[in-house]
C-alpha cells in the first residue's frame, strides 16, 4: 500500500498529498450520519492518500496506478453530497477533482461553456454571468459542489421546474473510465447515434468514471421575473393546484409547497396558521411572464388558493442556501436530515401521509415534514425533513436509520420513487433494487464489472 | 437451424410464421440501399422464421430458445426505420413486437399511457386523443412506426422543438433483456438512482434488448394553435432568427427552415423564387401562443425575414407524411435518400456549406438540398435531401453509398454530429467511431458483451 503512494508520488509528486489534514477532510461528504459517527468518535477513517489531479492526464495516470496495484480510489469533487457516497478507507487513495478548475470555453453564439469538472458551482455561474448567461442550475449546494459532482449526483436545482435537471442542462461530457482512457461526448444538440452515453455516467457516483470536463447548454439571464405566493387550506389542495398549471403548460423556474408543518417553521410571519404556503419565481420574456403569471394564479384561485404577499419568495430566495450544522444539532440531542423521493400525481399523499405517519411513529421523532420543490406534468418530489431527540447519544445511528428505512418502505410500499435528486450513495443502496428491480440491478453490475472488474472505483456506494 | 424452428413452435405455436409471405415482409426496414438491392435481385434474405410474440412471455421465450441454439434474433417493429436496422439472413429469427398492441393503462390525471411496444404511433396518438392529450410525437413515420421502435431508434418527432423527442416523453419502459429477463423501470417523474435505465435501451436499435411496453408522460392537446411564416433573403439569416427566437426562450413545437431549393420544390405557389421559408406553428394556452407568436415575429423581423401568409403550414401540415415510394424512383433512374445530422449553432452553416458542395461534386448528383426541423438552445438539426440521375442501375448501390459517405465526411470534418433522430443502423455503422471515439465504441461494447456475448440480438447494427 506505502508502494501505492510512492508510484503515485513518482508519476505525479506534490500533487500526491499524505499531510494528516489534507487525509482528514478527504474521509467524508456531508452524510448526516457520518457527522454523527464522527461525533461518537466512530467516524469515517483517512485515505492512505490524497491525489490532487490538475490536469485529465493526471486522473488517467492516478486511475492507471491504483488500478495496477488494486487500490480502491474514491473520486472527490466538492464533498457535499449527503447520502454517504463518499466514505474513506484506509487502504483507499482520494482522487479530488477540485485542482481542475475553471472555464475552458465559453461560445455566447452557441450558448455554451465548458468547465473543468472540479470547478465549483457558484464559480462556474458567476463566470457565465458576466456574459449576461445562465446555468440555470442551483442546487442548495451550490458554492461547494462541482459541476463534475452534479453530473455524478443527477443533481437538480431549485430552478429545475422550467429549466430542467442537469440531464437537460449538459450537452458534452469528458469522462475518464476506470482503465484511464478518456472518453468525450461529442457537442451535439441532440443525437441519435446509440444509447446516449453521458447518460452512463450521470449518476454513476463516480463508480463507472472520474468526471473532467462538462459542458453547458446555457440560457441568457431572464429578461424579467415575477414573484408570487399562495396560501391553501390543504396541502392536497396545493398539490393539485401545481399539477393543473403543470398540466396546462406554464413552467414557473420555482414551484415550492409547503406542508402546514413546514409553512409555520418558514414562515411564521407571512403566512396564518394551519395553512401551506406556495412560492412562485417566474422568469422570461416580459409578455411570456404576464401571461404565466395570469395563467398560474387563476388555476391556483380555482384550488382555493388565496393570493398572498409574495414577501415570503423575496425571504426564501435570500436565506434559500443556509442550512444547519449537523454538529451542532446533534450535540444538542437532536438527529436532523432531509430525504426527498418523487411520485406520480396519484402517489403523492399517499406517499407523504405514509411517510410522516411511519415517521411520527418513532418515539423520538419530534418533527415529520415536508414540500414539493420539483415539479413534472406527470409527477413532483416530496422534500422530507425529520427531527428526533435522542438523549443517549449512542442509540443516535439507529434512530437515523429507523427514520431512514421508514421513509424508504412507505415510499416504495405507496409506489413512489426512492431518490429525486440526491442519488443513492451508501443510505439507500438497500431500497435500490426496489428501485429498479432485480433486472435493472443486473443491468448495472454487468457495465460496472465490465468497465471496472476488480471493483475499485468507488466501492461500496450505490450498487447493492 | 431447422431445429430451433420446431423449438420455437413447441413452445410458442402458430405464432411461429414459416410461410414465404410472412418471411418476406420481414426481410428488411425502409433502408433506400435495401430498396434499390431489391431491384437488383440482390435483396435481403427471408430469415429462418418470423416469431410474432403477443405476450412479454412470449418473447421472452423466443430469445431463450434462439440463445440456447445461438441462433441469432432480429426485433422488428413497424419496420419503417430507414437507415438498415433490420435486415435478415438466412440463419436468423424475425421477433415481431406488433402482436403487443393496444393501451396498457391510461390515466388522465397522471398524464400517462402505457401502450405495448408494438402499438402503432398512429393508433397510440389517436387513443390519448379520445381523452384530450397527446403523446406530443409525430415522426414522419407515424402510422407504421411503433412506439417501442420509437425508443429503440431513438426518434424525434416534426413537434419536437416543444415537445422534445423521444428521451423527453418517456416515463417508463419495459425491455426484455438478451437472457431473457424482464427489466420495468419505475413510473416516477424524475429519479437519481444511478444512472436512467430508460437511457441504455433508447436508441439500441434490437442489439440491448426487445422493447415490450412503453410509458408516455403525456400532455393535454393544445388550448390554442396558430401558424406562420417568414421568408429570408439567405439560408443563415434564417437559422439566426431561429438562433435568436430559442435563445429568447420561445418555443414553437414546430419550426422548419427550408434553404432556397427545398422552397422553390416544396411551396413554389407560396413563397418568392429564391428565398428561404420558414414554417412555425405556435401551441398551448391563449395568452402564452399570443406572447410567442410577437416575440418570435420580432425576432424574425429583426433578422430581414418577411412574414407571409401562412397558407405554406397548412399545406406543410396537409402533405405533411406523404414519401415518395423508393421503387418507383429507382426503376426512373433516380437514386434518392434524406440524412439527418445536427450541429451547434456556429457549425451549422459550415456543415451545410460543405455537404451540399461536396454531394454537388458527384457527377450523377442532381439535387442536394437541405431544411432544418428540430431547433435547440445550442444548435439545430439539418436534414438533407440528395438525387441522383444513375442511368446503370448497377451502379446505383456505390452512388448511394458515395453520397453517404460524403455526407458523413463532410459533418464530421465541420464538427457535426453525425445522426440526429434516425439512428446508426448499418449505413452510418463506420462513422459511430468518429461520433463518439474509440472510448465510446469500447464502452458501449463492453455492454453489448456483457449483455448479450454470444452477439445474438441484431447482429450487424449500431457497433462497428
Amino acid at each position: 500500500m506505502s508502494d501505492v503512494v510512492a508510484r503515485l508520488r513518482s508519476a505525479l509528486g506534490a500533487r500526491v498529498r499524505t499531510d494528516s489534514e489534507t487525509l482528514a477532510a478527504h474521509r467524508r461528504d456531508w452524510w448526516a450520519l457520518a457527522e454523527i459517527r464522527d461525533l461518537l468518535g466512530r467516524g469515517a477513517p483517512s485515505p492512505l492518500a490524497v491525489v490532487r489531479a490538475e490536469s485529465v492526464d493526471d486522473v488517467a495516470t492516478a486511475l492507471r496506478v491504483c488500478r495496477s496495484s488494486r487500490v480502491p480510489v474514491i473520486p472527490f469533487g466538492g464533498g457535499s453530497g449527503v447520502v454517504g457516497g463518499i466514505e474513506a478507507r484506509p487502504d483507499c487513495v482520494v482522487l479530488s477533482t477540485r485542482g481542475l478548475d475553471g472555464l475552458v470555453s465559453l461560445d455566447s453564439r452557441n450558448l455554451t461553456a465548458s468547465f473543468r469538472a472540479g470547478t465549483r458551482g457558484g464559480d462556474a455561474e458567476r463566470r457565465v454571468q458576466q456574459e449576461g448567461l445562465t446555468i440555470g442550475h442551483w442546487p442548495q449546494s451550490v458554492e461547494l459542489s462541482t459541476v463534475g459532482g452534479w453530473v455524478a449526483t443527477r443533481a437538480a436545482g431549485q430552478f429545475s421546474t422550467a429549466y430542467g435537471s442537469i440531464e437537460d442542462l449538459v450537452l458534452a461530457l469528458e469522462v475518464v473510465l476506470p482503465d484511464g482512457e478518456v472518453l468525450r461526448t461529442r457537442e451535439t444538440p441532440r443525437a441519435a447515434a446509440g444509447p446516449d452515453l453521458r447518460q452512463f455516467f450521470m449518476g454513476s457516483e463516480g463508480t463507472l468514471g472520474v468526471m473532467t470536463e462538462v459542458t453547458f447548454s446555457l440560457r441568457p439571464l431572464p429578461e424579467s421575473r415575477r414573484l408570487a405566493a399562495f396560501h391553501f387550506a390543504t396541502f392536497d389542495a396545493g398539490l393539485d393546484a401545481i399539477r393543473r398549471f403543470m398540466r396546462a403548460g406554464w413552467r414557473p423556474p420555482v414551484v415550492r409547497l409547503y406542508d402546514a408543518t413546514e409553512t409555520r417553521r418558514q414562515f411564521p410571519k407571512e403566512c396564518p396558521d394551519g395553512r401551506n404556503a406556495l412560492l412562485l419565481v417566474h422568469e422570461g420574456p416580459v409578455g411570456a411572464v404576464a401571461a404565466e403569471v395570469d395563467g398560474v394564479a387563476a388555476l391556483c384561485s380555482d384550488e382555493g388558493g388565496l393570493a398572498a404577499n409574495p414577501s415570503a419568495v423575496e425571504h426564501w430566495l435570500e436565506h434559500r442556501n443556509q442550512v444547519p450544522s449537523f454538529r451542532e444539532l446533534n450535540e444538542r440531542g437532536l438527529v436532523v436530515d432531509t430525504i426527498e423521493i418523487a411520485a406520480t400525481w396519484d402517489r403523492v399523499m399517499p406517499v407523504y401521509d405514509a411517510v410522516v405517519a411511519s415517521l411520527r411513529e418513532i418515539p423520538e421523532v419530534v418533527l415529520a415534514s415536508a414540500h414539493s420543490s420539483h415539479s413534472y406534468r406527470s409527477g413532483t418530489n416530496l422534500y422530507f425533513t425529520f427531527a428526533a431527540r435522542v438523549e443517549d447519544k449512542a442509540r443516535m445511528p439507529a434512530v437515523y436509520q429507523e427514520c431512514w428505512r421508514r421513509t424508504m418502505r412507505a415510499t416504495i410500499a405507496n409506489g413512489g420513487g426512492i431518490a429525486h435528486h440526491h442519488g443513492i450513495g451508501r443510505v439507500r443502496r438497500e431500497f435500490l433494487r426496489d428501485e429498479v428491480g432485480d433486472a435493472g440491478v443486473g443491468v448495472l453490475r454487468v457495465l460496472k464489472r465490465a468497465l471496472d472488474p476488480d471493483d475499485l472505483l468507488n466501492p461500496g456506494v450505490l450498487v447493492p
